[in-house]
């Protein structure tokens, strides 16, 4: 069983290794292709990746490549982790908006509707290659926007998507680390898009959190108000603080000297730094500075379930289809699904907290005129796109910010530029 | 046929008595029961309408009262134009918003949101008194935030109600106005709230406008960017500048040196110094210099089609009912419907601009939120509701607002305050 | 203004000569033309037209002709009454299903299913001409089924059609009769299908029909038990015998000497020896005894209405488009709608009668197969809407059925029998 | 942990214990209550049980009682198995259609119809004593008309309820044996109603069945036509039959000398002589004969994931909630679920096959009337009910038969002959 890893040369790629070693049993990988278009950073993360699956005692193929097609071919599961126009470009999506007193945020503010735009033609690559190379393989996406892209994927191809983010299942992890209970026994409705979703209906076993639990729980959750949760009766997203805290996060990022892309960015130089010493065959000190969010728990487990046929309740970001009945049939949602051999469906759910549904529809709607602009390369409709998002609502700043951050992607948007 | 105007202190009554002159053919009214809780403006207001119904020629019975179920009682039409708290009331609901830098907006802003609280329990009052001395009766709503107080009186009463605003039909004279055309022969689809509606899918006796006619239509409207208007293939209301430009609006609010609000209340003062003035039988200047909207000819239309079972097209706010999927059916929209004396029931639509769904869903949740809040005084409801307002969405802010807000309206919110 | 029939040369005709004589007011129109494939059954028809409109003062030009595209060129309206295979397949459908002790029924029952598919191609020619000739105009159908015919224009092609019945109006008629009421004063909601339609929150000016009077206009409807329809609260199509009462009109049919094909068919030849008969200018006997249902009124309404943009509430069949929430969006039901210049929309409703949505979505189901089976050919599709059709119910003899019936239409099912 | 058996008295106990024996190990049982109202059968199952319980090992508390609260006590799952009126009862209702040329069948025809009046109140009580004496306790109910009786019970309790039928699951142990798969790796969507369903999309570990194996596995289900699934794509519910062959199959039961409840009033005899006979303590012979459809195994697999908070893929009777959209959201059906502790809920489906939403839709309807029939004791809502079974269709025919069942039912629907 063949897996490919596209955007291998991601700092991210040794904690997968790392996660596919722990659980060989129930996933016997066979072969691993590191695909990235940089060499450079390919070279460096393929070699230490091999000391480190050695040491690991992971038994398996690894191979390093820049073709896609060769990447893909044969592959069980692909799992891109891209980044278009590299850090450099990160620190564009965040700080071009803070210069006209907005919140970047490259996932879900005015940065991560850049980054849309400059990965999904990406996407469409690899999508178009697995239709070529794999029809029958699985897509684990842990790119950001998971939640615009795997939009453009389930309205634009047909390939079987799973797009993951480890945002959806933290609430179980947070509730079992406070509560002490065991996170496969937590379970929710959960309602919202990527990094801007609501937990509720929180059962322990079946049973409901007190008030007093959730309070706990909630406190646990630093970036937002355990008020605001209690009085929702949710587990808030930690990325709602750029909705629900705006101003303070606003003065916060305006206060600090550099972005969160260019603290990566030296990260990054150390970690390859490491990469590139023959001696380290563990993982360097650096890259555990770097975090991972847990995406290769959430990744394995996935891929675990649909291998191994293991009817298993998660929480991805798929076509609505009914459960929450404001949205779309083809809105991609982060909700509670079930998966197994046979795909990955959501569940219904209980109708969502009666305060929140306007503002996802807002930036459903948004994510979704997003998506179609990406594929399309449509200035108006990249437009409607921006203004509408609730972080900029405004047409003429819209209007200005849009401009400014074309300008400066100019290489990554063909689409925009054509005659 | 008696109608009776309630809040008929208002400076809004004489342009009604002006229009039910003209229509006299149309809806013979027999009876006009002015009714106020302010004994002194009503008796300034009653005394000029007689002297003005009498130099019109309009021969009915002009009733003035303080005892709301005497006005009620064997009308076929009840007409509130109510403002709880007057116009000091509205300069607050004006400058606290825009002490923190927010724009106030007295219908759809956050002062509308304060404007709610205070009228839509004497709006239920009214209710009541229909319910029990006029069953069969309509109500036809001017009130603003008329959306608002709609979804009250729809979700917790049963009365029959046509919540109007000229605001739903202006796009029909626009276009009338600018291409020559009959207004009549002017439809659209028309989808949105109260004074945040969009006309879309126009056409002229059957056929589509022009993009150089809507541009040349959209021009007409100053408030609101034409440009947009294009893009998005609408006519905009004038109230949407307060999303689409609202830091240019709201630049130019906190330059102003008079609130609104202000601006009226001086007005109304040389009004009522006319109206108190026995020679003046006819409009007086002062009055024509207040501007009335166009509420009396829609307010009448909307009676005649009833009274005489005319099928006529008309824009009203009503609960949704599935014409537009993404909103609850008890929903009010304000959309077109079909008036004839069975009720008032929308005509479907075609899908409206893809761009400002989200928008519209944010902010009728905001407004569903409010209505509950008015009539169970709920604090935290009404907290919820204002943080999910996309001109304030900010949970600290929206905290602090209210506060402020409270306190303020302290005299007017008996709900809010019961122990 | 240029009005076109096609299938002119139908007993028909003349009744629409003289409603457009009686209303030429309203609807202004210059020239007629009379277009049908049979050119011997066109020159009776036309030959007596002219004698006719001479008589009733309608100064309009008659033209001739078998040239479809030469009909519609340039006409506004396009009013399609057609017959494929003439009375002898009609006697077919109704003979066929009777033989194996099922009531045939040309519009609702199988034999309006084999009607369809031998309709649906000759409707789709004339489409195909309005899209070329006459891209703004009307169709106004009122060939049977109507209901399916309709499905099938809309879901396949993109011309203006109103598909039209009196039994849609006809409750109206009945309530105004036996109330002695004015007709515009009665208003319902109507659930259901062409011919398959339940009238149900009936009002007079705005008061609802009180049980007694629904109990008395109920008995005027001679054909279904009044007992069932106060039991609904409805008026029942007179359709509906062959659903509630089948078994006793079953036995009745078997009785019958002729089928009603078989009665008409004679009727005609008396009728179309009058037509030749120049002497005859005014409507003869035999014609008065053929009936014609009030479809004249019906589509003269309307196109009054669509001509001079006039709202009117009316009953239509049309796409649902989310009034009755159980039925697909496109699938076309007879109900109330707004028609004007714009067009024709659904109002919406209250909900139907409880007990009887089930039943109108199995024969929905039904419609929409047999719809899709005329257009594309598919056995199977037509076999499934046969096998699923209520009257029918059973595989085995759907089977049996349809293949006896696909016979003795072989020469008009071209797509059926395609290599 | 306690399990009740409430209805104990039927011949279905023993199976139910032999499988408690073999999963013992996953679902502790410390004590089993056996409840009835007929002493004398209770008198006979359970002294079986008790010495089989010995037999197989397992090792539990087994306590016999009339005492309903007493059962329901402390319990963690309550699984009725009543049959009001016992098998007397299930023959008129099997043969007063029969005599009317009707298929009465026991549970999908006009005798469910019946059995659903009879047993709704008995479930009622026991809704009632769980409410007050467990109200945590799962219902595992396998009393039919499971569909009907679960609607019931989502509408007018809020008991926990898990309403099974092993033909959901069916399907997957048919395509097992027959391709000689795991029944496991089996999945599909399925759309329909208990004892009425349609499994589609069906896969083997993801992969789609294909046309070939699909005709093998109709092939073995010998009571509906195999060529009819292929054209249809999916494995029929055998009780389908009553629908698609119903011609074929009135013949087959008006020839037969006995009717099913004829045949199995005598088995019991010989069943229930065995069970008195303190030798057996093995399932006697007689018992084999009976059959018992599965009902034990899909019984305690539901139990084993709800205890175990297993996350299991299942189909069981639920309400809809937006899966199929035709149909209300409260209305029960039987689908595709994912339980665990936290309990039952039904996945998302692709669309139904596009023949069949009416038959269901009509059917659903028919059962939802039933349902507010057997709560209220309206013979309207109940006469409509009949009136509109597919089965039925004609309301002079309804009357009649609902007029004579209800007469031989008088001793057991208090509801509908109270004064």
């Amino acid at each position: 069983m063949k897996i490919s890893i596209i955007g291998a040369g991601s700092s991210y790629t040794p904690e997968l290794i790392e996660k596919l070693a722990e659980i060989k049993e129930r996933l016997p990988v066979t072969k691993i292709s590191l695909m990235d278009i940089d060499s450079k950073r390919l070279e460096a993360v393929s070699g230490f990746c091999k000391r480190y699956a050695k040491k690991l005692d992971l038994q398996v193929k690894l191979e390093s490549t820049t073709d896609l097609d060769k990447a893909v071919s044969g592959s069980s599961f692909i799992c891109p982790q891209i980044r278009v126009g590299g850090n450099i470009c990160r620190i564009n999506d965040e700080k071009i908006p803070l210069s006209m007193g907005l919140i970047g945020q490259e996932t879900t503010g005015p940065g991560g509707f850049m980054k849309a735009l400059r990965t999904i033609p990406a996407m469409m690559e690899i999508a178009d290659s697995m239709k070529k190379n794999a029809p029958d393989a699985w897509m684990i996406n842990y790119t950001n926007p998971t939640g615009i892209i795997s939009q453009v994927l389930h309205d634009y191809t047909d390939i079987k998507c799973a797009a993951l983010c480890s945002g959806g299942i933290r609430p179980a992890w947070i509730v079992s680390e406070v509560l002490g209970v065991n996170a496969k026994d937590v379970k929710y409705d959960i309602f919202g898009l990527n990094h801007l979703n609501y937990a509720y209906n929180i059962t322990i076993k079946g049973r409901s959190l007190t008030k007093h639990e959730l309070n706990k729980v909630a406190s646990d959750v630093d970036t937002v108000s355990a008020e605001l949760s209690v009085k929702l009766g949710v587990i808030l997203s930690g990325y709602l603080q750029y909705y629900y805290h705006r101003n303070t996060v606003l003065k916060k990022l305006q206060k600090e000297k550099k972005s969160r892309g260019e603290v990566v960015l030296e990260m990054e130089k150390e970690i390859f730094k490491d990469f590139n010493n023959p001696e380290f065959a563990d993982k360097p000190p650096s890259l555990k500075k770097r975090g991972g969010g847990g995406y290769s728990t959430v990744a394995t487990d996935v891929m675990t379930a649909i291998y191994n046929n293991n009817d298993t309740w998660h929480v991805v970001n798929v076509p609505n289809n009914g459960v929450f009945k404001f949205l779309p049939d083809n809105a991609v949602v982060e909700t509670a699904v079930l998966i197994n051999s046979s795909g990955i469906k959501p569940v219904t759910a209980e109708p969502p907290p009666k305060a929140v549904w306007g503002l996802i529809s807002m930036v459903k709607n948004y994510e979704m005129l997003t998506a179609e602009a990406a594929v399309t390369g449509d200035y108006d409709t990249a437009l409607m796109a921006l203004t509408h998002h609730p972080l900029v609502g405004d047409y003429d700043v819209a209007k200005k910010l849009f401009d400014k951050m074309l300008e400066a992607n100019k290489d990554y948007l063909p689409l925009f530029f054509k005659k």
